[in-house]
């Protein structure tokens, strides 16, 4: 059963068929923010800070950490929020950049052993990513598109998913630290969406036994009610074997869904983090009333 | 592509994997609803009036009907409740009885080809049901339990679903009108429950190609928040190739994930069945302002 381990200072979360699925918390990123961009790059970290330990209280159990400020020295911006973080909670990170100066600057200041988000298919990229990826021992997420671009075909994707697993072997890296990402677009665009990325995740699984991961939010953008659609899809990806997700658990209906799957998958033992989570506080043996100390109201 | 198609006097709706998942609306069954049971009883069937209407208002495509009270006259009362049904809706239904007396006595007043619900792979069960459903040219749901019960192995109740729709095609019923149940057990009680649908539905797709439907409710049965623990059963039972199930569209989680998955799934045509019902009735081109004529409230 193939284990992607990742590790903070003092924390560890592993990734895998046989385990509650790992929700990657997204909101510590400027992309479409414009009051965080404006104040990360100005030096306030306030906003990251309180994103940081509002999403661990919501049930993230990594969170991703993306410092993409046009013109902005974003190396530095990635090292300093990472630290931050580092300082306030102690989940482990995944590294989120386009830029790779920027993840070999957060990958050096990381105490533990992070997912650095991303390496694609094509040449270059592998070539300069993988080797500090193995020199720190760190786990990665292979993007399935390469040199040609991104295919709509699952079976192309398939082979570029393959041939970064190959190559990562190649430079000492184990198939268990390769992570891959399906690339999920916009269902309101494209209507193959959805089926593309679960064609693609159950091959994954049962050919190449891999964790995958994804932008979540991606496949419901510009649709109303989209939270919904987000939770479906990753209710429907966790039932094609999809096993990791960057996500926001501040949304409910999203965090729902994949807390349903985990029971549903069988990875929630006894259903005890949902009974946990949704019981009614006013039933018999109920925890809520003796440690409020109060009767509570009926949800 | 296996379509089945069912009816009423005036209306068709077709089960396939290509069209919008099948809702079926289970409310019209007075097992565990003492009051509904007492006034069907004493011939008051003002309650499964008010139940049809709200359930295909809620979006029902069709409605099973059951009439299983104990002590009381079965055959008749399913009978008068589908004439009654098919009097104020144009939904076809599902006739649903353990006793085949009432299957044969509800298919003798349908107008149009109802779902007969159920046969098993029971031999004496097949031999009585299979012939008069095959003389009425009606559908029949597959349940996949035999004279040994029901297994735990998905493989096992496949050659059981295997052996009733031969057995079924012996009577001169074609494979599209045979709906498979795979049979839901609650996922609280036994933690394999979901994963043993969802690989025994993937099959029944992949190799016979042939509808499914379920019980839908049962798998959250004795779950807080049990709701969205059927919403996500759904979407994931889809994403293995549910088409259809017996649920409640009334619980908004569940009719939402339904919805949700149709999107997800491509089978609904440019989003436009989510769009009409969740679009935000303020926004430009809004059907909800013009209609109301009031400005509302923006969601």
């Amino acid at each position: 059963m193939t284990h992607t381990v990742l590790s903070s200072a003092t924390k560890e979360v592993v990734i895998g068929f046989d385990k509650p699925f790992v929700m990657i918390g997204e909101r510590i990123n400027p992309t479409g923010r414009k009051l965080l961009a404006a104040e990360m790059k100005a030096g306030d970290f306030s906003r990251v800070e309180a994103d940081a330990l509002a999403q661990v209280a919501a049930g993230a159990h990594m969170l991703d950490i993306n410092a993409g400020i046009p013109l902005a020295d974003e190396p530095a911006l990635l090292a300093q929020a990472i630290k931050l973080v580092q300082s306030v909670t102690d989940v482990p990170l995944s590294i989120d950049s386009s830029i790779i100066e920027a993840l070999e600057a957060g990958i050096s200041v990381y105490e533990g052993k992070p997912l650095v988000n991303s390496v694609t298919g094509e040449e270059e990229v592998m070539e300069r990513v993988l080797p500090f990826v193995a020199k720190h021992g760190a786990a990665v997420v292979a993007v399935s598109n390469d040199d040609t671009g991104i295919s709509e075909d699952p079976n192309v994707r398939f082979e570029v998913a393959k041939r970064i697993i190959q190559r990562a072997n190649d430079h000492g890296i184990p198939t268990c630290d390769v992570v891959v990402d399906p690339l999920v677009m916009p269902i309101g665009a494209m209507a193959t969406a959805g089926q593309q990325v679960f064609t693609l995740v159950a091959r994954l699984r049962d050919e190449l036994g891999v964790n995958t991961t994804c932008g979540a939010s991606n496949v419901s953008f510009g649709l109303p009610n989209r939270h919904n659609i987000t939770g479906s899809f990753l209710s429907m990806a966790i039932g094609a074997g999809m096993t990791s997700a960057i996500m926001n658990p501040l949304h409910s209906e999203a965090k729902t869904a994949v807390m349903a799957a985990d029971v549903l998958m069988g990875t929630d033992a006894n259903c005890a983090a949902w009974i946990s989570e949704y019981r009614d506080p006013n039933a018999a043996v109920g925890g809520g009333r003796a440690r409020g100390g109060r009767r509570r109201k009926r949800e």
